[in-house]
């Protein structure tokens, strides 16, 4: 039931994170009388089930795997890709920025693989709701995917059709967009917020930053105008070698955001 | 009634955050016949009520200000302050790390001047619970009067008393430290969670870093430990000027997470 | 004599860097008879005369200052200002990205207070040469007052003139640009290079950056084109309390490099 | 006769960076009648003759190459390597930290592969000196054939011994330390540096920084002692693709100088 359930034990049909190491992890559904496989040998479900999140399972190789509930950033990096990754630093800061939370309201656009989508739905909860528009069939269908093997797609509407002729939506609390072109989107933003929602633009280039904020300054509708980077930097913590990785992800993109107001 | 007020207009008793540019925002409770008082002159709350969300008053002086509904992050920037200040960023990170939304049973530790609790309680919403544990009683005062202005002092339960003494809840889903020894609460945090569940720690010292991962590492029920820091740069966006800013927040902290297993 | 002195004792007529902390250093010509004020008392002179460089001396408050050799960033750092701080790491990579040393034949433009000029000429040494352009009269006027000061004017030849309409000199190593509109300099720079030697343009808008690297590709003599920007992160380093500063320079400029090559 | 060569025209034995695009160059010496072969065809080296620096080449494959006379960095990047990879930025800060230019006197520990070593006598140049310490003869013999090859073994004395074991040389301008033990080695510096000299150290490690800054504020020698981090950030510029690069090198090390007083 996707990334909400807690239950204690783990059941058929649950999703379970089989996790070896910070780099080797594996989501899977619990299937009984099936098998896992992996470059350490394989696991049966059958040994899995009835266990608790928390606890370990062998391989037939001996080695030892910890089965944990997946949280909504594992969906996030396990999403089927149509598209580009959306890092757990982005996502984090876009919800932020958008000011959303339980029972919020929220357009999207593009859904694109539907991973930015779930982590949406995962916080605006069953009271919430979003309408995430995009212009591929193809990337819709992935995405549904995606939003059903996370539990949420009971809370998104996926809609087939261009941000640029208008969101059907009124009074939304904030519209978030992840396109190549997000400035064509701030008037139809404009009309589909509610006075105070929130625009929210992520874009990796300083050109569509620009266009962007022009297109919100000249619009009248919008204040509170700002544009952020965040930089995400792991640590290795040990004895005698701790430093931040030599290898790091050095850009994503940049956040744009802003707040409707009656012109 | 906090920040998850939707009306579309100003009523008797709503919060309204007052804006006047990027820099100078008020976020004030409006009663009729008071008066509001600003740099640029006075406003009277008369004026406000009936209006929408998104519109605009002038003061006396013929200034103009617009009326928005304040969101978590505002009432995080207008908490009444206790201790250090909790970044936007920060609070967003914490948030992720924790993998926690609607419904989540959070432990805290310690409440300080309740901006984060807000934060969390608004995060995981009705449904949800935060238990926020704290040595001193007036510290917990001044966080009550922040968790009722945001509307969300129903969904915390504030506790007076040592998380090193250990924590009454049990299977919660994540346990959240910004505390001067996060270390020595490792084992409190083990016995509290559930399985999977996440531990997360806020530092601003690269030594509460070191001590923490150890006691995490050495505790044996622990795995998935991970360090990063947040860097977040404001760009300014302007045609022919258009840089990241000139002074910055250099370092706020670190944050630790990791999930429980069973031992 | 500048910062190339290497004289263990202090003489009349030296620099001398007198320093209480980090935060206050003073850079002082020692003569005889004479008196320097701070604002912990003040330092009598002769009582400098004869001392060693790492000596100290009191004040008549009986605070301790130290007396420092000064070096090339002090003089950097303490130059009469008619424009924008030079930050030390900036001048670090610009020398590294035009790959000059001892005897190479460098162009700046602009002059500005010569704080980037007298580096240079550091760097250069007594068997090269910098020549210096400047529009405006005043701004070179106070820039010889840094370059005797820093004990380098024999080795700068300060040129009154707008570089958009050429430099005199010819196959000169490095050009270096520190101007509002490096790329109308690009082909002028063309003109006054070597062939593969470094044009290098510091700036602290993206606007500009993006004009200099179209005029550099455009010109069609200049391969290995590259921009960078360096940041410099202070640590806080103390026992417990180990962390990055709390504030920081976020951005100062970009640099931007090419190297000739015949079109 | 290395980086500090500057004639016109390409002539035997001269060293040219041939260079097809920025990721890839090669550094060769110039042989008549021999030929140098790449993955794009091969170049006869009497067709370089008599060419100038910043002219092209043709392989037999029609492929275009650019001839650049190398600089002090392409020499850092080609060096033999014993060691790890010393970064353009990091020797910029290093010399910068350390205040050093022509004729300045430099103690280094250890050499390592020669590569900062020649870098360092570059900038001391032919009336400076570079005292360089290892332990390993074989790194030591690595690092002369990278000296010669840019033509400053003359003004290095390589120095087979162990630098915790004090330096010979006295009243020198600054001590580097490139080791994997720098806080061993701090009293040694003491001994060695004039007054007001400079101590820099580099280190990738933050327990390192930590007991470096210890020893130097035990020693009761040093002021002015600093720790900084440098980062530097590469920009892609492209008309609509401008943006820092995606991947980067997030840390090589830290910078830590001091300055010597007398005790």
């Amino acid at each position: 039931m996707g990334f909400k359930t807690r239950n204690e034990y783990i059941s058929e049909g649950d999703d379970v994170l089989i996790f070896l190491d910070l780099k080797r992890t594996y989501l899977v559904k619990v299937k009984r009388g099936e098998t896992f496989h992996t470059h350490k040998g394989f696991v049966q479900f059958d040994e899995i089930l009835g266990k608790k999140y928390g606890d370990r399972v062998s391989s037939n190789l001996g080695v030892q795997f910890f089965l944990l509930s997946p949280n909504v950033y594992d969906y996030l990096g396990k999403a089927l890709r149509a598209t580009q990754i959306v890092y757990r630093k982005d996502v984090a800061l876009i919800t932020a920025c958008a000011g959303i939370g339980p029972s919020s309201r929220v357009i999207e656009a593009g859904t694109g693989s539907g991973a930015l989508t779930s982590a949406l739905a995962y916080y605006v909860g069953e009271e919430g709701r979003v309408y995430s528009y995009d212009v591929k069939a193809d990337f819709q269908e992935k995405a549904l995917l995606n939003l059903i093997r996370a539990g949420v797609s009971d809370i998104v509407e996926l809609k087939l059709g261009d941000a640029i002729e208008g969101f059907n939506e009124k009074c939304v609390d904030a519209v978030i967009l992840d396109l190549a072109t997000p400035w064509l989107v701030v008037s139809c933003a404009y009309e589909a917020l509610r006075g105070g929602g929130c625009f929210v633009s992520f874009s990796p280039t300083i050109e569509q930053v620009k266009k962007t904020v022009k297109a919100l300054e000249d619009d009248g509708g919008f204040i509170d105008i700002e544009t952020i980077e965040c930089i995400s930097r792991r640590f290795q913590v040990k004895e005698g070698k701790t430093r931040p990785e030599t290898l790091m992800i050095g850009h994503t993109g940049y956040i744009t955001r802003a707040r409707k107001v009656y012109r």
